[in-house]
């Protein structure tokens, strides 16, 4: 649980550049007898590949085709680590020669600099969205975990462009654009998509996940709730400002009379998000984090060079007009890995689902 | 980073229930010649001892007085674990024998059974805000270490029981009533208390931190990015409900081009909030936390026993009316604490402040 | 696993100094219900106090009363962090100051200057085999929660001074002189040691670990082998300068068909120490540990002092003439520790002793 | 540190079976600028491919290539994970069909089935010592960074099938057959092997390592402690069944006189093996491993198969006569991965080599 690996049971390494070789990743953890297949972990990559956003994708059209390397035997997890690939195959890197010297405002191009003292300019480098792939890859071999244990995650968007959506049909959301979970509030969104490409600007969103299935019991009950964890794991994705448990921020604003969730059966209310001191109480576990609008704009921006003169810049390059629905798989694959480490660690401690003493 | 450990570098251990003999831990990883005495830490856990919240605090009175163990030579850290213990002396468990086989709404008896199959129930156990003094105090020596560096993290509360506060004086409010950023507000906020507390109930309310002095280049780029762990840090203590960074959520109903921070210098703007790709980028970091309103209050409330029959619950006891404003201290404390880890990381990696090549 | 954290699931942290306040450690991730209390520690703690060792041992007193401060509830751990602390109250600290300026050879003194630009030069600081005291705290709770799955973990001196023992009875060497585990060897033990002890010298030896009762499949196949994490514990103490499992060093000069163990029931050797490609068999788990002689001795040695002159040095205080036997409860602690970590690591995977498939 | 990953700071991460498509690696928290290319790592992976044993290899003739996969821009590394594949291509999996429901004498057949249930059957799947490359190719970066801070490891065979080397010249001992320290030794070393080789059964060894230039102050006093990793990183490859620093086991049977190292300068002795309070001190690092005899033979050997039935095995397919020398430089990459490890960590304590206050 540092760097470029996420976990402390089940643990997932990343690696790869936009425009390097290969990105993939390794899982470490992985208990044998989980089915695992180059199909199971390229249907959830589908979602996420470009030009997948409808109106709101870059126009970059790369297969994303996932390669098992190794940790499988039969169609199943051996219990050794599970490693893929996916090759990099439509590198433009000329696109981005121009601006190599130039920071792009809201980009971490500046900051690589600051930590690494270089910096693979290519489209971002690991800093690139694309490198988001492995951990849909690896968010797909934990599903298949946790779908063995009666444990489902659904993530879709409940806001766009500010406009939000009222109804949500979580089931549904996947298959449809913007992953929405109301087919009503398409339209409008598709409106302020075109407004947004119109001006050359971008837009953000608000993503939500609902987790069903989860036991009483999971979580950490200090410094690794598991909130925190879930926080910890969704604004490690680069388009995320914030997160919110339950009713999250809106907590802030009631009284312990009106937050508290009276303890009936069955449950009236899920203000805490399914979590109590920081461990699983057996509703839906209920999230949502705050996704910025994509900083690559076509609008004329004010930065500077690498050395600090002033300049103007205007980004170039395919890139997205949203982060939105792109993201939303991604979010779910932090998700899932964030319960299959929980699950597993559980296991340590008692067997999950045990009566009490 | 994992259970009762904070931190990679430099890493805190917490121990200890709100009734067992003592509660303390254990500081790994403080490099050698950082000034520490058992004044400096006093004075930050004086912050967030009972009482130190006037209208909205408990009536317990506890010196929480710490007793370093280890580490310390001369007064300064020698390279060694830093040990500290804070004696319980002050514990009425009987007045928790009576609600012990009741579940009390929002709190995390339900929750620690099902982890644990059992639990200390006297006055929360290991879930008792409590805890939270263990984390301030490491935060002191964190503090001590990063003002060596130029670093200083600032907490106050900019809204409370839903009334916002429009100034912020952010280096006076640590002495003010509620931790508030500006005197202007605080006769409305004690009303607000007030209020509360003549019906039996709590509020909650929102906690800013802003760190200067911050260089650029802290974090880790994928997982590990720095606003992740400031979300793990926030969402890790048991009354936040939500984190966002810079803008946060509302950066969800910008655009790109109003979003995106122009590069100039001066900066003229924030909305990243000091971070950019999960890596500072030198301009102060700041972060939000949602507080929600303290679970125990005076109400009736419907909940069940722990067999699962239905039953009705006034939570007794001395409690606070509201986490704030003495989780403000614990807040400045874990964001102290991924700063300073995230600072001797980084020298791992290149000298901080290095020029680029 | 890094720094003074062993373990991952069942992880112990120590601290302390042999003249600081006091020394302790905190047990994070022993799972509820397992007995422990004072005087369950206390046991294990006084077969390693000062005095213990008989003729080999100094004249140090101490207590050593171990002091339980969180993480139990009615005489059974909760899950929650377990804490204690041994209270240092012989300190003559004057001893040391005549030598502070001079390196002792042996000793971690030039190192300790050298990673920490400082020391705390009173009794070696954090390098006194007095932090073991923690070690062996920590151990005994690890046999608590071992004894109740049917694990036993037995030390004992199989070499003092160059001269072996040749009968092991494993059982009831913990309560012999030297945990001897033949009382025939004794009387040549006592001789080798007064003789040392006449010259002003000392001596080593050789340690053997037999647990019994371990459940095939602990350890994990690559790096963290169970024999890796064996080497990597026992090593981990100051006297170790070697580390061997079954045969160890003799099966460098066996072939393959002498040295390989025929699978048949019941087993007729056990060259492999119980482990095959670093998981348990089933088998009994055998390893030694080569013990260094003390390097405070009271014959003259050649050195310098901090500033780099060449000065010669008469080793006073207060010294054992051997590690042996004090220092045998700590290799047995250890052992217990890493056998702990591993049987609950394990139920993250599959349940211990699940059929195959 | 758990599980396939190694190191803390400098982490490797491995992956593959024998008979899977790829093995390889990813390393994480290589700081930038470290040369790294393909030639540099197949330089080392060639030391240890097969056939490079001379009279004790496999005939198994594979490539081994690597193929680096990220990290690496222009040549260097960008401080960003770097990710290696290596492709299976020899893999005469129906070798092993005939026997794949006999457990092996001296391999991990059965605790594989123990730990996991189930097991990759083809050529020991993650047992494999195929799995080492992938150490290997971490090891080559490893040196390629300590190179560039003067650190130079060498290993070398000072024992074979009980004969040892008496001359020790390390720097050329890559280059012989056997890994030999001293050309002389060879011919008897040969007559050895061709002895083995007849009754078709197999012969281990001992190693040496000698690391120069390692700075003092490298290394955690405690668990962590130089020589307990060196321990625990030569103890997880599969054919080590001892390790010692320094004259190691020999130190049991000297007295504290005759073992401990006079601190005069230039130093007249190494017992130590440059290692005091489990910290460097500037001396050479030496280390020694015992390789066991490989448990492959073509002795018939009793066994069972996996239901339990008595059965006798003769263990076919194209195997290596010795661990010996491909192991060698494995050990070696073992070592470059735990210094580099720890000149990384001591960065974040303090500047290596700054002066004592």
């Amino acid at each position: 649980m540092a760097g470029n690996t996420f976990g402390t049971i089940f643990r997932l390494t990343t690696f790869g550049e936009s425009h390097g070789p290969a990105l993939g990743g390794v899982i470490d953890g992985c208990p044998p007898g989980v089915p695992v297949t180059e199909a199971l972990i390229q249907r959830d990559l589908d979602r996420r590949r470009p030009g997948a956003g409808g109106l709101t994708g870059t126009a970059r059209k790369e297969p994303d085709a996932v390669r098992l390397l190794s940790g499988i035997f039969e169609g199943e997890s051996t219990g050794t680590p599970i490693a893929f690939a996916i090759e990099n195959t439509d590198q433009r890197s000329r696109d981005y020669e121009a601006a190599k010297n130039l920071l792009r405002p809201g980009h971490a191009d500046g900051t690589y600099l600051a930590k690494y003292g270089r910096r693979d300019y290519r489209g971002g480098g690991r800093a690139s969205a694309r490198e988001t792939a492995a951990r849909v890859a690896g968010g797909a071999v934990a599903a298949s975990l946790l779908s063995g244990r009666g444990i489902d995650v659904f993530a879709y968007t409940v806001e766009f462009g500010g406009l939000p959506a009222t109804v949500i049909d979580a089931a549904g959301a996947a298959d449809r654009p913007f992953c929405a979970p109301d087919p009503a509030v398409i339209p409008a969104w598709e409106a302020r998509a075109k407004q947004a490409m119109g001006s050359g600007d971008s837009l953000g969103g608000i993503v939500e996940v609902t987790a069903t299935g989860v036991p009483a019991g999971l979580g950490e009950p200090v410094f690794d709730k598991l909130d925190a964890r879930l926080a910890y794991a969704l604004m490690g994705i680069g388009a995320v400002k914030g997160v919110e448990i339950g009713v999250g921020f809106a907590a802030a604003r009631l009284t312990g009379s009106t937050n508290n969730d009276p303890i009936v059966n069955p449950p009236e209310s899920n203000n805490a998000g399914g979590i109590l001191g920081g461990i699983s109480n057996g509703q839906p576990v209920t999230v949502r984090a705050a996704i910025k609008p994509i900083p690559s704009i076509a609008v004329p921006q004010r930065t500077t060079d690498i050395a600090g003169n002033p300049a103007e810049i205007v980004v170039g390059g395919r890139h997205d007009r949203s982060a939105i629905p792109r993201v939303v798989p991604v979010i779910r694959a932090m998700v899932l890995l964030v319960v299959a480490d929980f699950l597993l660690a559980q296991q340590a401690v008692r067997p999950v689902g045990a009566p009490w003493v």
